[in-house]
């Protein structure tokens, strides 16, 4: 509302971000909104979308911070994501990757298909180099503070050598985004000592172990939260298993809490009292808050929120990847993977981080 | 302490299980007060320990329904369970199981290594016919009334034979134990259509579809406590991660919950006033009320407790398990490999279930 502090000299320079207006359970009426919620003189927001569909919602609203970038299709959940990236080249998916490819924009930001994310990610963008599989990265709410977990979901089957490559990206987005001067990573695994857990957790150790990162060993999944690790490194499929317990461990303990405050008019009074205390609570574990998770490893960045995100969810998306951008997450990652290929290349292993499987 | 109800016509009959007092951290003291807790003229207890550190915690206690089976060593969770388990003939944990494998008694239950157990299961109990990984069976606290959850830890690394096999292990354990008719049995996956997942999760899909178990699709992380399905399969290596999370997700909110009762004078009364109806809620979600994990799949109840047990946890795993017994859990597994075994091999599949990886 009061322009001068954004003008000021201490106002932070001006980003662009696309949005992907067609993605997501509650597109395109939520996701625009949060749009115009989050642009301003600082976040320039390109909207990608199907005009007919889009425009109705921008209507009457201040548009002087967004611009409407057409589209002609949408990619749904239900496509093989690859194929749909490679196809629909008129998909507001593609279409937005493309503007952060062509260097029109610094991020792109959907709720729509996390496969499709991923491949566009990998096949538009491109990946960094040194990078072999970019990550999702999220944060979990650990009980000292946030907790870095990937991947969440981008790779399903991994190799040892995939594991390595995340603890660094993992360490870039700690050190940048989270300001953690010295991450500690972590590999999930089922037991403490090394030996333990299946194949890939087994190799997995020995590259991280020999990585230069700040290795703290196995973290079971009972010490996830307690904050052991800064970084907690595991595949794409145990990624995204914990990622979704989580959420559901935190809905049902909420409603289970829901039903206990009204067994009785005891408690129904001790909830009413508590409540206030507990909404910091809720909002502390509310995915909606964090906003989204990160596809790392890629030539831009990439924001890919819960297919359910409402306005305020996608707009808080939009605001992370804002300060994220500004914190130098990209430089962070690039630099961090230099760093581990050139120590790699100095050490016995010889300059290619060892293949396995 | 009144005798007649158990000398009466509709009393259980009596049973023997076994009970490794070496194991766990809270050895031996913990362990054999559980097991005078849990002794009864229903219920016999085969304690299994070296004499000079047992007997001092069984002096001055009724041990009319106890004895004393004699072992000189302890296999630690440090020692590699199969070789342990092979020389180690006169640990607690080889004693115990060969105390069930010779027919004195019908389980063992230990809060020892896992490994080790899982080792001494195969090894001395052997396998149930037809079954080959024996899989760890838990029961989470669901929305909705218990979920089995399996394999929780026996095998990190599996193949979809594998899977299909604890699907059958998992239906005749909640048909069993949980009395659960026709039981509904899903995959962990990462997403809920046919073909997500990784290449093991796609694999086995395939084969639990086919199964004739009422097989519902694809479970998200988010969904296992939500009541979707009464059985939820997955890897040894996923599983352990899955139940261990919810472990330290429980303790964390619980943590932050305490904070928030502690946080105002008006959080505070709130908190005292909704304490009794929370109790209610800790105890369901309390792993020390379910008492143990199974091993099913083997020729005899194996319970592994959590290695943290106290004397309630262990209490609770024997009469737990003995009334598993009672219910005809092991029949109930024999029964259900082997019917699945027939419906296969009267299929197009051929009599073997189909290898793959």
């Amino acid at each position: 509302m009061n322009a001068d502090p954004l003008s000021s000299a201490t106002s932070p320079p001006a980003l662009t971000l696309t949005l992907d207006a067609e993605g997501g359970d509650r597109a395109p009426e939520e996701i625009v909104a949060g749009a115009l919620l989050a642009a301003s003189p600082a976040l320039r927001i390109l909207i990608v979308g199907r005009p007919s569909v889009v425009e109705p919602f921008l209507e009457g609203a201040d548009t002087r911070h967004v611009e409407l970038v057409p589209s002609t299709t949408v990619i749904t959940s239900h496509m093989e994501p690859a194929h749909a990236v490679k196809t629909l080249s008129d998909s507001s998916i593609v279409v937005g990757a493309r503007t952060v490819a062509e260097g029109r924009s610094l991020g792109f930001v959907s709720a729509g298909s996390t496969g499709a994310m991923v491949a566009a990610g990998i096949l538009i963008l491109k990946r960094e180099s040194g990078v072999r599989r970019p990550a999702i990265v999220t944060t979990l709410p650990g009980d000292k503070g946030p907790v870095v977990l990937l991947d969440a979901g981008a790779n399903a089957d991994c190799r040892p050598e995939h594991l390595f490559e995340f603890g660094m990206l993992g360490a870039a987005f700690a050190r940048s985004v989270l300001g953690v001067a010295e991450p500690r990573v972590g590999l999930l695994n089922i037991g403490e000592e090394e030996g333990k857990g299946n194949e890939l957790a087994r190799a997995s150790f020995g590259l991280l172990k020999e990585s230069g990162l700040a290795f703290v060993g196995n973290v079971e999944g009972r010490d996830i939260l307690s904050g052991i690790a800064d970084v907690v490194v595991t595949d794409g499929f145990t990624g995204n298993v914990t990622l979704k317990l989580l959420e559901g461990c935190a809905a049902s303990l909420f409603g289970r809490m829901r039903a206990a405050a009204s067994s009785s008019w005891r408690a129904r009074v001790g909830g009413l009292l508590l409540r206030p205390a507990l909404r910091g609570l809720r909002r502390d574990l509310d995915p909606e808050v964090y906003g989204g998770t990160y596809l790392l490893g890629v030539k831009g960045l990439v924001v890919i929120c819960h297919g359910n995100s409402t306005r305020r969810a996608v707009a808080n998306a939009l605001l992370f990847g804002a300060e994220a951008l500004r914190k130098g997450v990209l430089p962070a990652v690039a630099e961090e993977v230099s760093r581990l290929k050139e120590r790699k290349g100095a050490g016995e292993e010889g300059p290619e981080i060892p293949a396995a499987g």
